[in-house]
Order: C-alpha cells, then structure tokens, then sequence
C-alpha cells in the first residue's frame, strides 16, 4: 500500500499519529504491565482497552448509531447474551466453518513466531521475502526469479484473501514453501476455529462458546420480534455488543483484534418483495462502487453511481441492500469520515462468509491500505431455515392474502393413533417434520408409498440424536387434495449491515489527523503540532474552560461555566494546569475538542468570554449568555460556525499566549 | 420471606406480574428454542436476553448512570477487555479464592440435581425441609425435631450466606445431611472456581479467563489514568460491562445470572484524607442504615439516620464512603426505586469479598426478599499493591510535600556492578525489591547484615518463576542516612461502589408493578390491568402515539408527530393497529410508557391532540404545538404533569373507548 496522506494532505506519519493516540490515551494494549513483567507467558495481543477519551468517542459513535439506525427506523433492538451453547453455533455452521488455516513445523512440533502461523500470511510473506530477494528460495544460490514467476507471485498475492486449505496446500505444495525460520518442510494447512471455547456450569460437559457475532441471539428471538412487531413485516432488530474471535496471528492494532464492539442490523424482508419504502430517500446519492465485475477484470478505481441508477442497471441486486449502502454512507458522513476515502466493494464469490448470497463492504482507507468498515450481507433464509429446522419450531411468517387461492397438492398424513405409540416423545418432531415436506417431495414419496416402498424423512433432532426416520405407507398418506388458501407462509430473508465499531474508530481517528503547521514566531513547543479534527458529533469532550491564569477568581467562573454546559448536556473539561494556555489548547487539538472557552480578567470585569474553533483557531468573544446560546447551537447542529463568526466580534484573530 | 406488596400495596402475585415481563418481552430465556428442543443436552441456565423494552430500559439506566456519576464527577470512564490472562486473576487472588462450595454424591459420581448442587443451598434446602415436616430426618420415623434444634436450624439458615467451606462441612457432618434424593452421605465440599475459562490463541498454552468484574482492567491502567489527570488526586474511574460468573446453579430469574452489567466506580483516594470535598452536597440526606451491630444483635430494622450524623458517629467510616452511598440513594431515586423499599446493609467481617476491608450493599426489596443491587466496598490498596508488587511497575501516587521536610532513615544501596552480572535480566526486579523495603524490615536487615548474615527478601517475580533472592553483604548495604524530603509517596486506597444493572432493573421492574382496578363498565377485558409505573426518565418509550381509527388521514398527522418527537430525542411509538383505543393504551401501560397522544377527528378540524398520563388516566387537550411542549417540559422535568393539568383542558376527565 503506497503511502496516505493526512486530512490536510500531508504525507501520514504513522509513528507520530501513534504518538498522539498512546500519549492522549484514546486506546492502549491491555494488561501491558503484565506483558512487560518478565514472567509473563501470556498472550494479551488483540486485545485493547480504551482509555477515557477512546471511550467517549466509542460511545458517541454507537449513540449516533443508534439514533441513525434504531430510532430513525423504530428497530427492535435486543441485548443477547455472549456465551452460547455449542448446538446453536453448530446449527449455524460455525462450529464446522468458522476457521482459518493453520501451518505447523513436523520436525519440531512447534508452532511458528507467530507472523507465519496463519497459512495464509505464511505464503504471503515468503512469496513477498523472494520478491524482495529476487530468488526462488531464502537460502544462498538460491535460482534468480524469471519473469513468469514474478507475474505469477503477484497475481497470488493479490487474491491472497480467497484461498481455502485444498488451495493453501497447493500453494506451499508447489512454491515450495517451507518455514522461513529454519527451512522445514511444512505440514499442510488445518483448520483452526476461531471461536473461544469455555464450558458452563459445574460438570464440564456443556461445551459453550463466546459468539462470534451478534447474530444469531437476534435470529433465535425472531419469533418473538414477529410478536412484538404484531406480526407485520418488514422489520429490523439491531444489536450493539462485544463478540470474540480467537485469531491465529493478531496484528495490525486495533483492525484485527480478539475482542470488539458490533453494531448488526438484521432486516427480514419477504423474499419476493425486496423494495423498501423510503428508497426514494437515498436513491440520488452517489456511491463508489467497487463491483465484483471490475474486481475480475483487474481494476481498481470504482464506479461513482448514484444508488437509484446501481439498482436499475443491476450492481447492487435489490433497493432493500442498496437502501442501507445508501444509510451506511450517510452515517459514516455524519461521524467525519473523509469522503474521497470511502469505497463500496462486492465480496467476491469464493470470499463470502459461509452464509451468505451477496455481501457489500464499505471500506475506508487508511495507512494499512482499505480496510473493511461495515459489511452489508444478504444472508438469505439460511440461519432462520437451519435453526427452525434443527428445532422443530417455526420461524416463518404468515400472511393473509388479499384474495383466497385455491390449491391443488399433494398432502401428507401421518396416522396419530400409529405414530403416538411407536415414536413417544418423538412424535411431535416427526409430526413437525411430515408437515415441512414440499411438493416435489411429496410427489416423489407419494409414488415411494404406492409401491409400497416405505420412506425416509429427514426430521428435527430426535432423542436418540438421529435426524431420519422411516415411515411405512400404514404410518404415512399421501394424496393429492384440492383446498383454499387464505394465508401465505414464507421464510423471511435477512438483509444485514454489520458494523464494526473499533475498525470504524481507529479509521476515523487516521482520516481526521493532520499536522497544524508550526508558526515559530508564536510556536508552544518544537514539536509539530497535531490536530484530530473530530466533528463535535462523535468528540469526546465539545469544550475545553481554561482560565487564563491561577488566579483564584477564575477558577469559580469556570466551574459554573462547565455546570451550565453539562446541565446542557455538552460534555466540557476544565484545564486550570499551569501550563500556558497555548499548550492547553495544543493538548486538546490532540484530544479532538472542537470548542474552546477563555475565561479571564475581562471575564471579571465584563462577563464576557472567548470562544476559539480548533480548525482556525479563530476566536470570538462574547458575554457568557451569548457564547453559551452559540455553543449550544453549534452542539445541536442548528447554527455553523461561519455563522457564530458572522454575528460575533472576532477575538484578537488568533489566541495569544500569555 | 413474606409476601411483598405492588406499588400500591396490593399483594404482589409473581405468576401475574412474571406474564407481564414475557408477554411484553422485557427480557427472555436465551436460546429457549433450543431447551425446548428434545436433543438439547446444553445448559442454558442463568443467560437471558433483552427483548426490545427490556433492551431500551437498560440503555436507559446505564444513560443515567453515566449522567449521574461519570459526567456529574468528571470520572474518567474505561473500556477494557473483558478476555483476562490467568495470571493477572491469579495475582488479584481470583483464581484462588473465587468459588462457591459444591458437593458430590460419593455413590454414584453423579451430580445433584440442580438446586442441591451448592453446598450452602443443600444445607438450606435440607434444614428448610426438616423444619417444614418437624422431624430430623426425611426418612420414616425420624425423631421429632425438639425446641433447641429448630432454634439451631432457624439460627444456621439466618447466617447461611457467611459459612465458608470448612464450617460447611462442619455442618453437614454435625447435621448429618444427606442426599435427599437418594439419602446418600455426601462428600465434603469442594471450592468450584466461578470463572468461564478458555484459551487465548492456537497453542493451547495459555489460560485466560472472562473477567468476574471490571475492576482489575481499571487497576492495571492506573499509571495511564493518573497521567491523564495530570497527576492530580483524588479521582476516579468508571467501568460499564458485561462480566461473568459461572454459578453453579443459577435460579431466581435475573437475580443470579452467568453473564451480566456491571457498572463499575473506583475511586482512588489518600489513604489519610477520606474526606470528600462535596460531602455537604449529600450530608442532610437520610439513609435506612443496617449497620454491623444492629445485624450481629439479630434485629433486622434499619436505623434511620442523616448521613453526616452516620460519619459522625462511625456508623459509616469515611467521608468518601458515606458520600457515595448518599449519591446511590439519589441514583436509585432517580429510576423509580420505591423509597420504603431500600435500605443499605454493612456486610458481616466474614462475608466481605476476600479484598474488601469494609463493604455497604444498597439493597432492594422484592419477592424474592432483599436483593443486594449495589455494592460499596473500601478495597483499601489490596489491588493496586498486589498488581504492583508482582509485575514491578509502581502503580503509587507522589505528591510534592507543601515544605521539605528532614528525615532520618534507613538506607538500602545494591551494588550495581555486581548485581547486573549476578542477576543478569532480573537485575531490574531485584532493584525494585530492595527499593521497596519499608523501615521496620531495613532496620531489622541491617543488623543481620552486620552480623554478616546474607539476607533473603521478596522480589517481584524472576524469570525462573521464583520470588525470593538472598543477597549478601558485598551486594547489599544498608546504613542510617539524613535526607530532605520533598515529595511523598502512597498507594491510594480504593472506594468501588458497583452496580449490577440486572439486579437493579428487575427490581426496580417489580418496584413499580401494580393492578389497575378493572371498572367492569369500561373494561377493555375481563383480565386485570397492569401497570408499571415507570418514570419518564427511564421508561422504555416516552410516548405512544394513537390514531383514533383506521381513517387514512389520521396515520400522516400521526407520523409527522412521532417525527417532530424523535428530532426532540423524545423516543416514542405509534401504534396504528385495528385493536381499541383502550386495548392500545392497555398494552402501552404494561410496557410503562408514560405518555399517550391521540389523533382524531377533531386533530383534522382544529389541529388539536390529547395528551394522556398513563398512572392517572387523565387527558388534556391542546395544540399540536402545545402538547408537544407540554410533553417537552415533561420529559426535560422542568414542568410537571400537575402544571400541564393546571394550565391546559381537561378531556371528558378519562379516556373514552370508541
């Protein structure tokens, strides 16, 4: 990935925009002074806590999520539990697909360091080393790379996300890859799920793990949701909270982490009615398209489309997914996001998540390249049909239709006086199995029975654990009979925006930074000076109070200030420190607090105070009634600050140190 | 316990009141279709989910716990992980010293069934029985019980909480408790560690635990938070999560649950300034007090007492304490917690968490008694010390000394040349032991140095696993030396008041429950009306928006005015359904939304909508405009329901079904 510029276009330097982050405390490795002590054997990686400012603005942004998406859109919103019965994560297929692959050393039996445990990142990096070296191998007189191989190495490394293990092992088969630390031969790649496993309750015989995404607490309730919803459709639940993945080799700070904060929506809409009724709303705006076609023909600049048109002409499959890539790109708007940094790329085939039938990601761009935000799946009926499948219990809806039909098909019967006895508390399972049978099954097992063949149904988990009985045609009618329908009954698909908020943070936090530059005639320190323009939507503090000088008459009126502002509900800091007042606004242009207030001798005299914008640094001045009332406008998002400029006294032009 | 009474005081009848909670869906069984089905050999025990009311009032508990406490005081608010390696639980004496005591029938190995698995429930659950039919035993022709064994059984179940394993077992042996479903002897107990444990990444290697509490991540962060409040003390840090306990047989509902919200305050103060410098804000306020003596002298009525008379008196030991608990009372008021129904109870000297040395419970009455929904511990330095000491990082605070004071001290100086090679990479470690040897051990190391005895001292842990060195003379000096002293140093004492937001939900749920009296004339059915009266603070929706009928002109003007509600931050609902106007409200009482607004045909005419107040059924009606301030003033508190009937029309005095 070439280099990235800052907000202000400026070359990004990672080490200083790192610097700002650990020392203002946004995030930090958790448990670092364990990992510093010299005993410690443990493994803390992928795993981060958010320090106070770090805090605030992950809160902020799941507040304005939830304004945007929940409330905006009356969204049943549900707290699920983390730990889940392996059954369920078993039915949804994660316990048998949600893996990576994994390498091992034969000859040691040990595990690699750990940048080449992943297969994947095993061939990636050897391949990347001999592109490097320009040799076939690491070790001396190793033959030089042709041409082919070089085109051929790259294209590997550009579709380097899509290989499954069969292709992984072929791959190390036939580059000869082999562990770079001591030149072995490596096993082939296996499987390692990335779920946490723990057990519940004293006996240990109840396997659980920690859910991987928020997902399927919201799919089990959909009953109740329908319920809830008084039985109309469409409708959304959403979910905000932590899941968990065990990843092999977490690297890349806060992009690839072990535990993080989710935001899903699971729209369930009927399969044969995609539209959505407000996609007039989004329709006009324009999105970049990074297409699954462009994607095979080896381009990468998207399409620039408005949503209405990437429906009509078929990029984007239905208005109900195009209509939440459409609020997805409002909401990232809305959080700061820089819009020449955003891209909406299609999963390709082989790269979609076990359950999925289409995938969108929007991606932001940062210092490790593009990197997936939010992902939109139409995950189809696959998790409601496998649950109530598995279950017994239905997870459909049933609709009136507006004129009775009448029907022709084949029904089945099962004889309740037979079966009662012969599969005791089975029976309703089977029962429930014989009524989920469809027409094309029917009639293939209608003319089974008439040859007196008798049949095997698959049925929901029985007592003995099997899923198949055989029913003889003295336990099983079927006929073909004529009657009226008034009802419709069909298994909702799920559209689903999935947000990953801590992706979504660090992201923001590279796009709003940039280097404030350094006027050495008014200069508070050497250092450059760093500036997160964070709109006061999602900052952690919306002003900083700093009282001139440690003169005891100030320090009074600043508190009151800040008591005025909270009961506002402005989040506000006072800095009585003793440092200059140019170092306490340059701590805050680190922090992202957009607003700053002065309080000083003319405070006392008049009651009038400044008020300084963090991106001009210009400042007005103006009595304390009249800042707040600006204050709060700006807040609210009813006055900008041009406007604030306009009608106020400009303040010196720029803030003086003094 | 006896029978609790509704809000107003009514007999409170669970079985109505628990049809409410799931009909309502406020929160759920978590995977209940899965333990309904035959197959599942899970356990899915003390896990719930939040349905959408449920899921809204939590939100809107932890908003006010935020605005209570964390903005109200400047907290520095963390979010850390809840995945925690083994040895920071090991060091924090969790994975030693948190578990319940269980017993095993020897017979057949097997476990109890589920509500005779904890030790101190079997000693419960056989004492109770025994008690209930007057005999000894529950065998035929056991012996009568007699006056002085009912008074020992009445005495042992009165202090059942505080037994630890050895006094348990003392018990079943004393009692001879048995198995009461086999009458097997049983097993001594046996501690069964509480902690979900797992591994963190593919190697197996390393054993991480899901956190018991979201204290230990503030505690590690220490140094960061002391850094990012510029040094300053006192402060304190605030934690809102999920943690973990895997009780072994979880009932009563949402009262002892695996998984849970935690809401987390560890204020860290100067072991020798306790006092809080906005005590005066909270000294008048009066707290039911159930103190350590009141408790040990058998009585169970709380003294009612100011609580700067409770400082005063050492009732409550601190200042900080005491503010604290005065802040919760103000806390718990704010959601709706019936004020007769609270009282505070000071833990017992053996009941005390094993790093608390003085605790206060906030306790709430309910059916199931008197639940202990928050708790306020002194944990003194325990933590911050044992943290500090095992990985060598001074988690102290040092403060300049207003003058510079003499000391004279003893002096301990580890020759470096020699200690660097001997020690090698522990050199650091065996440093920072010997600069952390207090006075008492220096003087009494001194004179063994003398005598030319090599000494052996604690070290923070080496890379051998060890923590002892033995240092000789030639490295270790220690002599009597004169110095000025300009800064001190301490480890900060910690006062965590902890808020288990489930506990507090439930009962505030069961707080303001009551029956509304069913006027057969106006009844919407035969059922009893239930209300909760929950305030407009925390209630799920602030207001139900109801077209009068199925007129298609009435369900725009109802949209438009959830719209106009919604850019206000007002949450609220439209219920455009076909049921009666009465059956809609009926619905909405039960979810505990305060306020109703209907359209009708009037709001065609004159653009006029009532406004109904839910406990008292009375409407007004007014202006759009009017009632959209009204319910403003409402919501914001700066008006109340009485002023708005004072100054607008009342509306045919009670609601008309139509």
């Amino acid at each position: 990935m070439a280099s990235t510029t800052t907000l202000k276009g400026d070359n990004f330097d990672r080490q200083l925009f790192e610097s700002v982050i650990k020392r203002r405390f946004f995030f930090t490795e958790a448990f670092e002074i364990y990992r510093l002590s010299p005993n410690f054997k443990g493994d803390n990686r992928g795993l981060f806590d958010y320090g106070p400012p770090g805090c605030a603005l992950q809160a902020n942004i799941v507040d304005a999520w939830r304004k945007h998406f929940v409330l905006e859109e009356n969204m049943l919103e549900l707290d699920c539990t983390v730990v889940t019965p392996e059954l369920v994560l078993k039915t949804s297929g994660h316990v048998d697909k949600f893996a990576d692959w994994m390498c091992k050393d034969p000859i040691k039996g040990r595990l690699f360091s750990w940048d080449y445990l992943r297969a994947d990142h095993l061939v990636e990096n050897v391949l990347k080393a001999r592109l490097a070296r320009g040799t076939r191998g690491l070790v001396k007189d190793s033959p030089k790379l042709d041409q082919a191989t070089v085109d051929e190495y790259n294209d590997t490394l550009a579709k380097i996300d899509n290989y499954d293990g069969d292709a992984l092992a072929e791959l190390i088969r036939r580059h000869d890859i082999r562990n770079p630390e001591n030149n072995n031969e490596v096993l082939p790649p296996v499987p390692f799920n990335l779920m946490f496993k723990s057990t519940i309750g004293p006996s240990a015989a109840a396997p659980v793990y920690l859910r991987p995404e928020t997902a399927q607490g919201q799919f089990l309730n959909f009953k109740k949701l329908l319920d809830y919803n008084q039985g109309s459709m469409p409708f959304a639940s959403a979910s905000i909270g932590k899941s968990y993945r065990n990843e092999i080799s977490p690297r890349t700070g806060l992009l690839r982490v072990r535990e993080f904060l989710m935001a899903e929506i699971e729209h369930y809409v009927d399969p044969e009615k995609k539209q959505h009724p407000r996609f007039r709303d989004v329709s006009d705006i324009v999105l970049p398209l990074l297409d699954r076609e462009t994607q095979l023909s080896g381009k990468t600049a998207p399409r620039t489309i408005a949503i209405g048109q990437a429906v009509e002409f078929k990029v984007i499959d239905n208005e109900t997914l195009a209509y939440f890539l459409g609020r997805v790109m409002l909401f990232l708007m809305k959080l700061g996001v820089d819009r020449s940094k955003v891209r909406f790329r299609q999963h390709l085939a082989n790269e979609m998540a076990h359950y999925a039938c289409d995938c969108w990601d929007a991606e932001l761009l940062t210092s490790y390249g593009w990197v997936e935000c939010v992902g939109c799946a139409d995950r189809s009926a696959y998790d409601l049909t496998v649950h109530s499948r598995y279950t017994g219990t239905s997870l459909a809806v049933k609709e009136a239709l507006p004129e009775p039909v009448k029907v022709e098909e084949w029904q089945a019967t099962l004889d309740k006086k037979l079966a009662g006895p012969r599969f005791k508390k089975d029976a309703k399972a089977v029962q429930s199995a014989v009524e989920s049978l469809d027409q094309i099954a029917l009639e293939r097992l209608a003319t089974d029975l008439e040859q007196n063949r008798a049949v095997a149904i698959e049925t929901p988990a029985l007592s003995d654990g099997t899923t198949r009985v055989e029913l003889s045609k003295e336990l099983l009618s079927i006929s073909k009979t004529t009657r009226i329908q008034n009802t419709r009954e069909y298994t909702p698909n799920v559209i689903e925006p999935s947000f990953g908020i801590g992706r979504i943070l660090y992201s923001l936090l590279e796009q709003v930074y940039w280097h404030r530059p350094n006027d050495a005639a008014r200069a508070v320190s050497t250092e450059t000076l760093l500036v997160l323009s964070l709109p006061l939507a999602v900052a952690p503090n919306k002003v900083l109070i700093v009282p001139l000088s440690s003169n005891p008459q100030l320090n009074p009126i600043a508190r009151k200030l800040s008591a005025r502002l909270r009961n506002l509900g402005i989040a506000n800091m006072i800095d009585a420190s003793s440092a200059s007042i140019g170092k306490r606004y340059a701590r805050n242009d680190e922090l992202g607090t957009p607003l700053g207030m002065t309080v000083d001798f003319d405070t006392l005299k008049d009651g009038s105070v400044t008020l300084r914008e963090r991106d001009s640094m210009v400042q007005v001045r103006g009595l304390e009634d009249e800042i707040v009332a600006a204050v709060r406008g700006l807040v609210e998002g009813t006055e900008t600050w041009e406007q604030v400029m306009g009608r106020m006294e400009v303040f010196g032009g720029q803030e003086e140190d003094q």
